[in-house]
Protein backbone atom coordinates (compact mmCIF):
# COMPACT_ATOMS: atom_id res chain seq x y z
CA UNK A 1 0.00 0.00 0.00
CA UNK A 2 2.79 2.51 1.21
CA UNK A 3 4.59 1.61 -2.14
CA UNK A 4 1.78 2.07 -4.52
CA UNK A 5 0.97 5.45 -2.49
CA UNK A 6 5.36 6.59 -3.04
CA UNK A 7 4.48 6.06 -6.85
CA UNK A 8 1.37 8.41 -7.02
CA UNK A 9 2.01 11.80 -7.78
CA UNK A 10 1.17 14.18 -4.46
CA UNK A 11 -1.84 16.01 -5.87
CA UNK A 12 -3.87 12.67 -5.81
CA UNK A 13 -3.35 12.59 -2.04
CA UNK A 14 -6.80 12.56 -1.73
CA UNK A 15 -7.61 9.98 -4.13
CA UNK A 16 -5.26 7.51 -2.41
CA UNK A 17 -6.89 7.90 0.55
CA UNK A 18 -10.47 7.02 -0.59
CA UNK A 19 -8.68 4.04 -1.30
CA UNK A 20 -6.63 3.64 1.41
CA UNK A 21 -10.38 4.95 3.26
CA UNK A 22 -12.30 2.43 1.33
CA UNK A 23 -10.18 -0.45 1.95
CA UNK A 24 -9.92 0.35 6.10
CA UNK A 25 -14.08 0.26 5.65
CA UNK A 26 -13.85 -2.76 4.38
CA UNK A 27 -11.50 -4.39 6.71
CA UNK A 28 -14.14 -2.27 9.48
CA UNK A 29 -16.92 -3.85 7.95
CA UNK A 30 -15.60 -7.55 8.23
CA UNK A 31 -14.09 -6.84 11.82
CA UNK A 32 -17.69 -5.84 12.56
CA UNK A 33 -19.18 -8.56 11.43
CA UNK A 34 -16.87 -11.05 12.92
CA UNK A 35 -17.58 -9.86 16.23
CA UNK A 36 -21.06 -9.76 15.98
CA UNK A 37 -20.59 -13.82 15.23
CA UNK A 38 -17.83 -13.54 18.46
CA UNK A 39 -20.57 -11.84 20.71
CA UNK A 40 -22.70 -15.24 19.98
CA UNK A 41 -19.60 -17.28 21.19
CA UNK A 42 -18.79 -15.65 24.22
CA UNK A 43 -19.93 -16.45 27.89
CA UNK A 44 -20.57 -14.34 31.14
CA UNK A 45 -18.86 -13.94 33.83
CA UNK A 46 -20.85 -17.09 35.53
CA UNK A 47 -20.61 -20.51 37.07
CA UNK A 48 -23.99 -22.91 36.99
CA UNK A 49 -24.03 -25.85 38.73
CA UNK A 50 -26.36 -28.84 38.59
CA UNK A 51 -27.04 -30.09 42.16
CA UNK A 52 -28.61 -33.59 41.63
CA UNK A 53 -27.09 -35.28 44.56
CA UNK A 54 -28.50 -35.22 48.12
CA UNK A 55 -25.08 -36.43 49.74
CA UNK A 56 -23.92 -34.09 52.41
CA UNK A 57 -20.37 -34.17 51.06
CA UNK A 58 -21.66 -33.39 47.71
CA UNK A 59 -23.81 -30.64 48.59
CA UNK A 60 -21.23 -29.07 50.54
CA UNK A 61 -18.61 -29.49 47.71
CA UNK A 62 -21.47 -27.08 45.51
CA UNK A 63 -21.79 -24.53 48.51
CA UNK A 64 -18.23 -24.04 48.68
CA UNK A 65 -17.60 -23.76 44.91
CA UNK A 66 -20.61 -21.28 44.82
CA UNK A 67 -20.09 -19.12 47.69
CA UNK A 68 -16.19 -19.00 46.40
CA UNK A 69 -17.43 -17.92 42.84
CA UNK A 70 -20.17 -15.81 44.38
CA UNK A 71 -17.24 -13.67 46.38
CA UNK A 72 -15.19 -13.87 43.31
CA UNK A 73 -17.47 -11.83 41.51
CA UNK A 74 -19.37 -14.53 39.42
CA UNK A 75 -22.70 -14.67 38.72
CA UNK A 76 -24.30 -18.15 40.07
CA UNK A 77 -26.84 -20.24 39.46
CA UNK A 78 -27.18 -23.85 41.56
CA UNK A 79 -30.37 -26.20 40.18
CA UNK A 80 -31.21 -28.51 42.33
CA UNK A 81 -32.84 -31.35 40.61
CA UNK A 82 -33.73 -35.27 41.51
CA UNK A 83 -31.93 -35.97 44.82
CA UNK A 84 -30.72 -32.16 45.29
CA UNK A 85 -34.27 -31.28 46.14
CA UNK A 86 -33.08 -32.61 49.95
CA UNK A 87 -31.36 -29.94 50.66
CA UNK A 88 -34.36 -27.63 49.85
CA UNK A 89 -37.04 -29.26 52.06
CA UNK A 90 -38.00 -27.78 55.05
CA UNK A 91 -40.46 -30.03 55.82
CA UNK A 92 -42.18 -33.51 55.01
CA UNK A 93 -45.93 -33.38 53.88
CA UNK A 94 -48.21 -36.22 53.29
CA UNK A 95 -51.27 -34.56 53.04
CA UNK A 96 -52.67 -34.86 48.87
CA UNK A 97 -50.05 -37.31 48.23
CA UNK A 98 -50.20 -40.43 46.26
CA UNK A 99 -48.81 -43.60 48.36
CA UNK A 100 -45.33 -43.26 45.99
CA UNK A 101 -44.83 -40.16 46.70
CA UNK A 102 -45.30 -40.66 50.74
CA UNK A 103 -42.88 -43.34 50.42
CA UNK A 104 -40.43 -40.79 48.51
CA UNK A 105 -41.39 -38.24 51.01
CA UNK A 106 -40.91 -40.72 53.82
CA UNK A 107 -37.42 -41.82 52.40
CA UNK A 108 -35.58 -39.06 50.92
CA UNK A 109 -34.21 -36.38 53.83
CA UNK A 110 -35.58 -33.38 54.20
CA UNK A 111 -33.54 -30.29 54.49
CA UNK A 112 -29.79 -30.18 54.34
CA UNK A 113 -30.41 -31.20 58.52
CA UNK A 114 -30.74 -34.74 57.33
CA UNK A 115 -28.48 -35.40 54.71
CA UNK A 116 -25.80 -37.67 55.03
CA UNK A 117 -22.40 -38.13 53.40
CA UNK A 118 -21.94 -40.93 50.42
CA UNK A 119 -19.28 -41.77 52.11
CA UNK A 120 -17.98 -43.76 55.73
CA UNK A 121 -21.45 -43.75 57.41
CA UNK A 122 -20.08 -44.74 60.57
CA UNK A 123 -23.46 -46.45 61.55
CA UNK A 124 -25.77 -43.15 60.76
CA UNK A 125 -23.06 -40.80 62.52
CA UNK A 126 -21.82 -39.89 59.62
CA UNK A 127 -23.24 -36.64 59.18
CA UNK A 128 -22.06 -35.77 63.08
CA UNK A 129 -19.05 -36.63 62.33
CA UNK A 130 -18.27 -34.73 59.24
CA UNK A 131 -19.77 -31.84 60.54
CA UNK A 132 -18.01 -31.56 64.12
CA UNK A 133 -14.86 -32.29 61.86
CA UNK A 134 -15.93 -29.04 60.04
CA UNK A 135 -16.52 -27.19 62.96
CA UNK A 136 -13.12 -28.28 65.00
CA UNK A 137 -11.33 -26.23 62.11
CA UNK A 138 -13.42 -23.69 62.38
CA UNK A 139 -15.24 -24.52 58.62
CA UNK A 140 -18.46 -22.93 58.07
CA UNK A 141 -22.02 -25.26 58.62
CA UNK A 142 -23.60 -26.49 55.36
CA UNK A 143 -26.85 -23.85 56.90
CA UNK A 144 -23.91 -21.11 57.60
CA UNK A 145 -22.63 -21.68 53.82
CA UNK A 146 -26.60 -21.75 52.28
CA UNK A 147 -27.15 -18.65 54.41
CA UNK A 148 -24.13 -17.29 52.83
CA UNK A 149 -24.97 -17.92 49.43
CA UNK A 150 -28.39 -16.49 49.38
CA UNK A 151 -26.41 -13.48 50.51
CA UNK A 152 -24.06 -12.98 48.08
CA UNK A 153 -26.98 -13.20 45.32
CA UNK A 154 -26.35 -17.14 44.47
CA UNK A 155 -29.70 -17.83 42.89
CA UNK A 156 -31.03 -21.46 44.07
CA UNK A 157 -33.41 -23.03 41.32
CA UNK A 158 -35.60 -26.15 42.17
CA UNK A 159 -36.15 -28.52 39.41
CA UNK A 160 -40.30 -28.33 38.82
CA UNK A 161 -40.01 -32.06 36.95
CA UNK A 162 -38.15 -33.09 39.90
CA UNK A 163 -40.42 -31.81 42.17
CA UNK A 164 -43.28 -33.13 39.93
CA UNK A 165 -42.17 -36.74 39.94
CA UNK A 166 -40.89 -37.00 43.15
CA UNK A 167 -45.03 -35.01 44.57
CA UNK A 168 -42.67 -32.46 46.22
CA UNK A 169 -44.90 -29.14 46.54
CA UNK A 170 -43.71 -25.76 46.68
CA UNK A 171 -44.82 -25.07 50.04
CA UNK A 172 -42.13 -28.16 51.09
CA UNK A 173 -39.83 -25.94 50.04
CA UNK A 174 -37.61 -23.13 52.06
CA UNK A 175 -38.47 -19.20 50.99
CA UNK A 176 -36.48 -17.59 48.27
CA UNK A 177 -36.11 -20.87 45.96
CA UNK A 178 -37.60 -20.52 42.17
CA UNK A 179 -38.79 -23.28 40.99
CA UNK A 180 -37.76 -23.54 37.69
CA UNK A 181 -37.31 -25.95 34.41
CA UNK A 182 -34.51 -27.24 32.60
CA UNK A 183 -34.90 -24.31 30.15
CA UNK A 184 -33.75 -21.76 32.90
CA UNK A 185 -30.86 -23.78 33.73
CA UNK A 186 -29.72 -23.88 29.90
CA UNK A 187 -30.29 -20.71 29.56
CA UNK A 188 -27.85 -20.19 32.66
CA UNK A 189 -25.30 -22.56 31.67
CA UNK A 190 -24.78 -21.64 28.23
CA UNK A 191 -23.97 -18.04 29.25
CA UNK A 192 -21.48 -19.51 31.78
CA UNK A 193 -17.94 -19.60 32.41
CA UNK A 194 -17.98 -22.73 34.69
CA UNK A 195 -21.04 -25.34 34.55
CA UNK A 196 -20.85 -28.12 36.62
CA UNK A 197 -23.16 -31.76 37.41
CA UNK A 198 -22.51 -32.88 40.89
CA UNK B 1 -7.52 16.03 15.67
CA UNK B 2 -10.19 18.25 14.69
CA UNK B 3 -8.37 21.34 16.15
CA UNK B 4 -5.44 20.53 14.30
CA UNK B 5 -7.13 19.76 11.26
CA UNK B 6 -8.79 22.69 11.39
CA UNK B 7 -5.25 25.28 11.80
CA UNK B 8 -3.82 23.69 8.83
CA UNK B 9 -4.04 25.37 5.34
CA UNK B 10 -6.31 23.37 2.82
CA UNK B 11 -4.11 22.15 0.83
CA UNK B 12 -2.47 20.42 3.31
CA UNK B 13 -5.55 18.03 3.72
CA UNK B 14 -4.83 15.19 2.41
CA UNK B 15 -1.14 14.91 4.54
CA UNK B 16 -3.61 14.88 7.77
CA UNK B 17 -6.06 12.48 6.10
CA UNK B 18 -2.88 10.17 5.64
CA UNK B 19 -1.56 10.89 9.07
CA UNK B 20 -5.39 9.86 10.04
CA UNK B 21 -5.86 7.09 8.07
CA UNK B 22 -2.56 6.08 9.02
CA UNK B 23 -3.50 5.87 12.77
CA UNK B 24 -6.60 4.25 11.69
CA UNK B 25 -5.26 1.53 10.11
CA UNK B 26 -2.99 0.93 12.80
CA UNK B 27 -5.87 0.34 15.26
CA UNK B 28 -7.53 -1.64 12.65
CA UNK B 29 -4.60 -3.93 12.64
CA UNK B 30 -4.68 -4.23 16.33
CA UNK B 31 -8.04 -5.13 15.82
CA UNK B 32 -7.43 -7.61 13.81
CA UNK B 33 -4.84 -9.46 15.72
CA UNK B 34 -6.89 -9.23 18.81
CA UNK B 35 -10.05 -10.69 17.34
CA UNK B 36 -8.04 -13.77 16.08
CA UNK B 37 -6.49 -14.03 19.55
CA UNK B 38 -10.58 -14.22 20.82
CA UNK B 39 -11.12 -16.32 18.08
CA UNK B 40 -9.42 -19.09 19.75
CA UNK B 41 -10.64 -18.25 22.97
CA UNK B 42 -14.63 -18.58 21.83
CA UNK B 43 -16.57 -21.74 22.48
CA UNK B 44 -19.66 -22.90 19.65
CA UNK B 45 -23.56 -23.16 20.98
CA UNK B 46 -22.81 -26.70 22.23
CA UNK B 47 -23.19 -29.36 25.44
CA UNK B 48 -20.96 -31.86 25.73
CA UNK B 49 -21.65 -34.32 28.32
CA UNK B 50 -19.57 -37.42 29.95
CA UNK B 51 -22.19 -40.00 30.93
CA UNK B 52 -20.25 -42.41 33.17
CA UNK B 53 -22.70 -43.42 34.86
CA UNK B 54 -24.99 -46.78 34.26
CA UNK B 55 -27.68 -45.32 37.26
CA UNK B 56 -30.89 -44.77 36.06
CA UNK B 57 -31.36 -41.64 37.94
CA UNK B 58 -28.50 -40.09 36.35
CA UNK B 59 -28.68 -41.40 32.81
CA UNK B 60 -32.30 -39.69 32.58
CA UNK B 61 -30.79 -36.52 34.07
CA UNK B 62 -28.53 -36.42 31.70
CA UNK B 63 -30.99 -37.07 28.60
CA UNK B 64 -32.74 -34.51 30.13
CA UNK B 65 -30.52 -31.90 30.17
CA UNK B 66 -29.57 -33.30 26.36
CA UNK B 67 -32.97 -32.97 24.66
CA UNK B 68 -33.27 -29.65 26.45
CA UNK B 69 -30.46 -28.30 25.25
CA UNK B 70 -31.12 -29.56 21.47
CA UNK B 71 -34.47 -28.69 21.80
CA UNK B 72 -32.84 -24.63 22.29
CA UNK B 73 -30.73 -25.03 19.36
CA UNK B 74 -27.72 -26.09 21.13
CA UNK B 75 -25.62 -29.15 19.13
CA UNK B 76 -25.24 -31.93 21.74
CA UNK B 77 -22.85 -34.92 22.10
CA UNK B 78 -23.04 -37.07 24.78
CA UNK B 79 -19.80 -39.56 25.45
CA UNK B 80 -20.78 -42.56 27.20
CA UNK B 81 -17.93 -44.50 28.82
CA UNK B 82 -17.48 -47.16 31.68
CA UNK B 83 -20.80 -47.44 33.41
CA UNK B 84 -22.55 -45.13 30.78
CA UNK B 85 -22.03 -47.49 27.86
CA UNK B 86 -24.53 -50.07 29.42
CA UNK B 87 -27.03 -47.23 28.23
CA UNK B 88 -26.40 -47.99 24.64
CA UNK B 89 -26.44 -51.91 25.04
CA UNK B 90 -28.70 -53.14 23.05
CA UNK B 91 -27.70 -57.31 23.91
CA UNK B 92 -25.38 -59.43 26.23
CA UNK B 93 -23.09 -61.53 24.37
CA UNK B 94 -20.56 -63.85 25.38
CA UNK B 95 -19.42 -65.76 22.69
CA UNK B 96 -15.38 -64.31 21.63
CA UNK B 97 -15.36 -63.33 25.55
CA UNK B 98 -12.52 -63.79 27.84
CA UNK B 99 -13.67 -65.01 31.51
CA UNK B 100 -13.52 -61.34 33.04
CA UNK B 101 -15.22 -59.61 30.35
CA UNK B 102 -18.00 -62.71 30.36
CA UNK B 103 -18.51 -61.64 34.04
CA UNK B 104 -18.26 -57.94 33.55
CA UNK B 105 -20.97 -58.74 30.94
CA UNK B 106 -23.33 -60.56 32.97
CA UNK B 107 -23.16 -58.19 35.90
CA UNK B 108 -23.64 -54.58 34.16
CA UNK B 109 -27.15 -53.93 32.68
CA UNK B 110 -27.93 -54.16 29.41
CA UNK B 111 -30.01 -51.30 28.15
CA UNK B 112 -31.81 -48.55 29.58
CA UNK B 113 -34.76 -51.23 30.06
CA UNK B 114 -32.42 -52.37 32.74
CA UNK B 115 -30.71 -49.51 34.68
CA UNK B 116 -31.70 -49.06 38.21
CA UNK B 117 -31.13 -46.13 40.34
CA UNK B 118 -28.49 -44.86 42.38
CA UNK B 119 -31.08 -44.18 45.73
CA UNK B 120 -33.51 -46.04 46.90
CA UNK B 121 -33.70 -49.34 45.16
CA UNK B 122 -36.94 -50.62 46.68
CA UNK B 123 -35.35 -54.36 46.75
CA UNK B 124 -34.80 -53.99 43.49
CA UNK B 125 -37.92 -52.62 42.45
CA UNK B 126 -36.26 -48.84 42.63
CA UNK B 127 -36.53 -48.49 38.22
CA UNK B 128 -39.85 -49.60 38.15
CA UNK B 129 -41.18 -47.50 40.91
CA UNK B 130 -38.62 -44.72 39.39
CA UNK B 131 -40.48 -45.25 36.15
CA UNK B 132 -44.33 -45.35 37.05
CA UNK B 133 -43.68 -41.58 38.61
CA UNK B 134 -42.43 -40.75 35.97
CA UNK B 135 -45.20 -41.80 34.19
CA UNK B 136 -47.95 -40.33 36.26
CA UNK B 137 -46.69 -37.24 36.03
CA UNK B 138 -46.66 -37.10 32.09
CA UNK B 139 -42.78 -37.14 32.32
CA UNK B 140 -41.17 -39.01 28.72
CA UNK B 141 -39.83 -42.30 29.81
CA UNK B 142 -36.13 -42.98 29.26
CA UNK B 143 -36.57 -44.72 26.18
CA UNK B 144 -38.87 -42.09 24.87
CA UNK B 145 -36.34 -39.47 25.93
CA UNK B 146 -33.43 -41.40 24.27
CA UNK B 147 -35.62 -41.81 20.86
CA UNK B 148 -36.23 -37.88 21.02
CA UNK B 149 -32.43 -36.98 21.67
CA UNK B 150 -31.95 -38.94 18.27
CA UNK B 151 -34.52 -37.03 16.65
CA UNK B 152 -33.09 -33.95 17.37
CA UNK B 153 -29.76 -34.63 16.66
CA UNK B 154 -28.16 -35.22 19.75
CA UNK B 155 -24.93 -37.00 18.60
CA UNK B 156 -24.36 -40.33 20.66
CA UNK B 157 -20.24 -41.51 21.66
CA UNK B 158 -19.34 -44.81 23.04
CA UNK B 159 -16.22 -44.72 24.55
CA UNK B 160 -13.81 -46.77 22.42
CA UNK B 161 -11.02 -47.01 25.64
CA UNK B 162 -13.82 -48.46 27.58
CA UNK B 163 -15.23 -50.99 25.45
CA UNK B 164 -12.05 -52.70 24.90
CA UNK B 165 -10.95 -53.18 28.42
CA UNK B 166 -14.79 -53.96 29.57
CA UNK B 167 -15.06 -56.35 26.00
CA UNK B 168 -17.99 -54.76 24.60
CA UNK B 169 -18.27 -55.28 21.02
CA UNK B 170 -19.41 -53.37 18.90
CA UNK B 171 -22.29 -55.16 17.37
CA UNK B 172 -23.65 -54.82 21.19
CA UNK B 173 -24.34 -51.36 20.94
CA UNK B 174 -27.61 -50.05 19.62
CA UNK B 175 -27.40 -48.61 16.12
CA UNK B 176 -26.56 -45.22 14.87
CA UNK B 177 -24.09 -45.15 17.84
CA UNK B 178 -20.47 -43.63 16.98
CA UNK B 179 -17.40 -45.39 18.46
CA UNK B 180 -14.93 -42.78 19.60
CA UNK B 181 -11.96 -42.06 21.39
CA UNK B 182 -11.43 -39.34 24.19
CA UNK B 183 -9.83 -37.11 21.32
CA UNK B 184 -13.36 -37.02 20.03
CA UNK B 185 -14.82 -36.08 22.88
CA UNK B 186 -12.48 -33.10 23.80
CA UNK B 187 -12.77 -31.81 20.44
CA UNK B 188 -16.34 -31.16 21.25
CA UNK B 189 -15.88 -30.51 24.59
CA UNK B 190 -13.22 -27.79 24.48
CA UNK B 191 -15.63 -25.86 21.76
CA UNK B 192 -18.51 -26.00 24.02
CA UNK B 193 -20.55 -23.68 26.32
CA UNK B 194 -22.04 -26.52 28.83
CA UNK B 195 -19.60 -29.34 29.69
CA UNK B 196 -21.04 -31.75 32.14
CA UNK B 197 -19.40 -35.00 33.59
CA UNK B 198 -22.81 -37.33 35.08
CA UNK C 1 -23.29 10.23 3.61
CA UNK C 2 -23.01 9.25 -0.02
CA UNK C 3 -25.31 12.04 -0.51
CA UNK C 4 -23.45 14.67 1.17
CA UNK C 5 -20.59 13.05 -0.62
CA UNK C 6 -22.15 13.48 -4.18
CA UNK C 7 -23.21 17.16 -3.48
CA UNK C 8 -19.73 18.73 -2.84
CA UNK C 9 -17.66 19.83 -5.70
CA UNK C 10 -14.36 17.13 -6.45
CA UNK C 11 -11.82 19.89 -5.02
CA UNK C 12 -12.83 19.23 -1.60
CA UNK C 13 -12.14 14.96 -1.56
CA UNK C 14 -10.12 15.76 1.48
CA UNK C 15 -13.03 17.43 2.94
CA UNK C 16 -15.16 13.99 2.58
CA UNK C 17 -11.74 11.91 3.47
CA UNK C 18 -11.94 13.90 6.64
CA UNK C 19 -15.74 13.18 7.41
CA UNK C 20 -15.59 9.23 6.36
CA UNK C 21 -12.76 8.91 8.35
CA UNK C 22 -14.71 10.53 11.22
CA UNK C 23 -17.44 7.81 10.41
CA UNK C 24 -14.63 4.98 10.48
CA UNK C 25 -13.26 6.20 13.89
CA UNK C 26 -16.03 6.08 15.16
CA UNK C 27 -16.67 2.64 14.18
CA UNK C 28 -12.94 1.88 15.06
CA UNK C 29 -14.03 3.03 18.57
CA UNK C 30 -17.20 1.28 18.83
CA UNK C 31 -14.96 -2.05 17.96
CA UNK C 32 -11.87 -1.35 20.39
CA UNK C 33 -15.38 -1.19 23.06
CA UNK C 34 -16.63 -4.02 22.19
CA UNK C 35 -13.55 -6.22 21.75
CA UNK C 36 -13.06 -5.20 25.46
CA UNK C 37 -15.85 -6.69 26.84
CA UNK C 38 -15.60 -9.80 24.85
CA UNK C 39 -11.87 -10.03 26.14
CA UNK C 40 -13.78 -10.67 29.32
CA UNK C 41 -16.79 -13.08 28.24
CA UNK C 42 -13.65 -15.39 26.40
CA UNK C 43 -11.60 -18.23 28.46
CA UNK C 44 -9.22 -19.95 27.76
CA UNK C 45 -7.42 -23.27 26.12
CA UNK C 46 -7.81 -25.01 29.41
CA UNK C 47 -9.11 -28.07 31.00
CA UNK C 48 -9.90 -28.16 34.68
CA UNK C 49 -11.33 -30.79 36.78
CA UNK C 50 -12.62 -31.29 40.25
CA UNK C 51 -11.73 -34.55 41.38
CA UNK C 52 -14.39 -34.92 44.24
CA UNK C 53 -14.38 -38.72 44.07
CA UNK C 54 -11.69 -41.14 45.18
CA UNK C 55 -12.98 -44.26 43.20
CA UNK C 56 -10.61 -45.54 41.20
CA UNK C 57 -13.01 -45.83 38.02
CA UNK C 58 -13.94 -41.99 38.39
CA UNK C 59 -10.54 -41.12 39.24
CA UNK C 60 -9.04 -43.16 35.99
CA UNK C 61 -12.00 -41.28 34.18
CA UNK C 62 -10.35 -37.92 35.04
CA UNK C 63 -6.70 -39.07 34.64
CA UNK C 64 -7.72 -40.14 30.84
CA UNK C 65 -9.64 -36.77 30.36
CA UNK C 66 -6.84 -34.70 32.04
CA UNK C 67 -4.09 -36.68 29.86
CA UNK C 68 -5.96 -36.52 26.86
CA UNK C 69 -6.66 -32.62 27.26
CA UNK C 70 -3.00 -32.11 27.87
CA UNK C 71 -1.56 -34.24 24.76
CA UNK C 72 -3.98 -31.95 22.82
CA UNK C 73 -2.42 -28.31 24.22
CA UNK C 74 -4.96 -27.33 26.52
CA UNK C 75 -3.73 -26.23 30.14
CA UNK C 76 -5.27 -28.85 32.22
CA UNK C 77 -5.99 -28.39 36.09
CA UNK C 78 -7.09 -31.06 38.11
CA UNK C 79 -8.13 -30.30 41.69
CA UNK C 80 -8.30 -32.73 44.04
CA UNK C 81 -11.21 -32.12 47.25
CA UNK C 82 -12.49 -34.55 49.77
CA UNK C 83 -11.82 -38.20 48.89
CA UNK C 84 -10.33 -37.12 45.84
CA UNK C 85 -7.34 -36.78 48.44
CA UNK C 86 -6.88 -40.05 48.53
CA UNK C 87 -5.61 -40.52 45.18
CA UNK C 88 -2.50 -38.23 46.18
CA UNK C 89 -1.80 -39.68 49.48
CA UNK C 90 1.76 -41.50 49.73
CA UNK C 91 1.16 -42.71 53.22
CA UNK C 92 -1.06 -43.07 56.70
CA UNK C 93 0.27 -40.62 59.36
CA UNK C 94 -1.55 -40.84 62.60
CA UNK C 95 0.33 -38.66 64.60
CA UNK C 96 -0.62 -35.09 65.28
CA UNK C 97 -3.83 -36.05 65.02
CA UNK C 98 -6.67 -35.97 66.76
CA UNK C 99 -9.51 -39.43 67.21
CA UNK C 100 -11.66 -38.28 64.14
CA UNK C 101 -8.89 -37.72 62.30
CA UNK C 102 -7.25 -40.43 62.87
CA UNK C 103 -10.53 -42.75 61.95
CA UNK C 104 -10.54 -40.87 58.71
CA UNK C 105 -7.02 -41.85 57.76
CA UNK C 106 -7.84 -45.23 58.56
CA UNK C 107 -10.73 -45.45 56.71
CA UNK C 108 -9.98 -43.85 53.54
CA UNK C 109 -7.39 -45.09 51.11
CA UNK C 110 -4.08 -43.64 50.53
CA UNK C 111 -3.17 -43.55 47.14
CA UNK C 112 -3.93 -44.94 44.12
CA UNK C 113 -2.84 -48.55 44.49
CA UNK C 114 -5.77 -48.28 47.10
CA UNK C 115 -8.50 -46.78 45.34
CA UNK C 116 -11.45 -49.46 44.83
CA UNK C 117 -14.50 -49.20 42.03
CA UNK C 118 -17.17 -47.25 42.84
CA UNK C 119 -18.82 -50.55 41.46
CA UNK C 120 -18.55 -54.62 41.49
CA UNK C 121 -16.74 -54.71 44.04
CA UNK C 122 -16.24 -58.67 43.63
CA UNK C 123 -15.81 -59.22 47.38
CA UNK C 124 -12.85 -57.09 47.41
CA UNK C 125 -11.23 -57.70 44.00
CA UNK C 126 -12.67 -55.33 42.17
CA UNK C 127 -9.46 -53.47 41.90
CA UNK C 128 -7.34 -56.10 40.71
CA UNK C 129 -9.98 -56.59 38.50
CA UNK C 130 -10.21 -53.72 37.13
CA UNK C 131 -6.60 -53.30 36.51
CA UNK C 132 -6.25 -57.00 34.97
CA UNK C 133 -8.59 -56.07 32.49
CA UNK C 134 -6.73 -52.65 31.62
CA UNK C 135 -3.57 -54.07 31.45
CA UNK C 136 -4.74 -56.95 28.96
CA UNK C 137 -6.11 -54.24 26.53
CA UNK C 138 -2.70 -52.98 27.05
CA UNK C 139 -4.06 -49.52 28.54
CA UNK C 140 -1.96 -47.75 31.36
CA UNK C 141 -2.17 -48.38 34.39
CA UNK C 142 -3.62 -45.77 36.86
CA UNK C 143 0.03 -45.07 38.07
CA UNK C 144 1.76 -45.02 34.76
CA UNK C 145 -1.67 -42.10 33.69
CA UNK C 146 -0.44 -39.97 36.68
CA UNK C 147 2.83 -40.35 35.66
CA UNK C 148 1.94 -38.73 32.36
CA UNK C 149 -0.20 -36.40 33.40
CA UNK C 150 2.46 -34.48 34.99
CA UNK C 151 4.88 -34.90 32.47
CA UNK C 152 2.13 -33.27 30.53
CA UNK C 153 2.63 -30.45 32.79
CA UNK C 154 -1.04 -31.24 34.10
CA UNK C 155 -1.14 -28.95 37.38
CA UNK C 156 -2.33 -31.05 40.55
CA UNK C 157 -3.78 -29.23 43.23
CA UNK C 158 -4.56 -30.35 46.78
CA UNK C 159 -7.64 -28.35 48.39
CA UNK C 160 -6.69 -26.87 51.55
CA UNK C 161 -9.99 -26.72 52.91
CA UNK C 162 -10.71 -30.32 52.91
CA UNK C 163 -7.00 -31.62 54.36
CA UNK C 164 -7.61 -29.37 56.76
CA UNK C 165 -10.94 -30.80 57.86
CA UNK C 166 -10.10 -34.59 57.02
CA UNK C 167 -6.66 -33.74 58.78
CA UNK C 168 -4.44 -34.89 56.22
CA UNK C 169 -1.25 -33.23 56.64
CA UNK C 170 1.01 -32.03 53.51
CA UNK C 171 3.99 -34.36 54.45
CA UNK C 172 0.94 -37.25 53.73
CA UNK C 173 1.05 -36.05 49.96
CA UNK C 174 3.37 -37.26 47.24
CA UNK C 175 5.43 -35.12 45.67
CA UNK C 176 4.66 -32.01 43.60
CA UNK C 177 1.17 -31.51 44.46
CA UNK C 178 0.29 -27.77 44.69
CA UNK C 179 -1.67 -27.32 48.08
CA UNK C 180 -4.17 -24.57 47.18
CA UNK C 181 -7.97 -23.07 48.22
CA UNK C 182 -11.09 -22.72 46.53
CA UNK C 183 -10.17 -19.28 45.01
CA UNK C 184 -6.94 -20.97 43.00
CA UNK C 185 -9.40 -23.53 41.64
CA UNK C 186 -12.05 -20.91 40.31
CA UNK C 187 -9.34 -18.71 39.16
CA UNK C 188 -8.54 -21.78 36.37
CA UNK C 189 -12.15 -22.85 36.17
CA UNK C 190 -13.38 -19.32 34.82
CA UNK C 191 -10.74 -19.50 32.54
CA UNK C 192 -11.06 -22.80 30.93
CA UNK C 193 -12.99 -24.12 28.02
CA UNK C 194 -13.46 -27.44 29.78
CA UNK C 195 -15.12 -27.58 34.01
CA UNK C 196 -15.72 -30.75 34.73
CA UNK C 197 -16.70 -32.02 38.33
CA UNK C 198 -15.75 -35.89 39.07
Amino acid sequence: MSETAAKLPPESGAAVMELKAGSLEDRIARLEQQLQGLERRAVSNRATIVVFSGDLDKVLAGLVIATGAAAMGLEVSMFHTFWGLSALRKQRKVRGKNLLEQAMNVMTPAGLGSLTPSKLSFAGAGAAILRKMMKDKGVQSPEELFALARELGVKVLACEMSMDVMGIHRDELIDGVEVAGVAAYLGDAADSKVTLFI
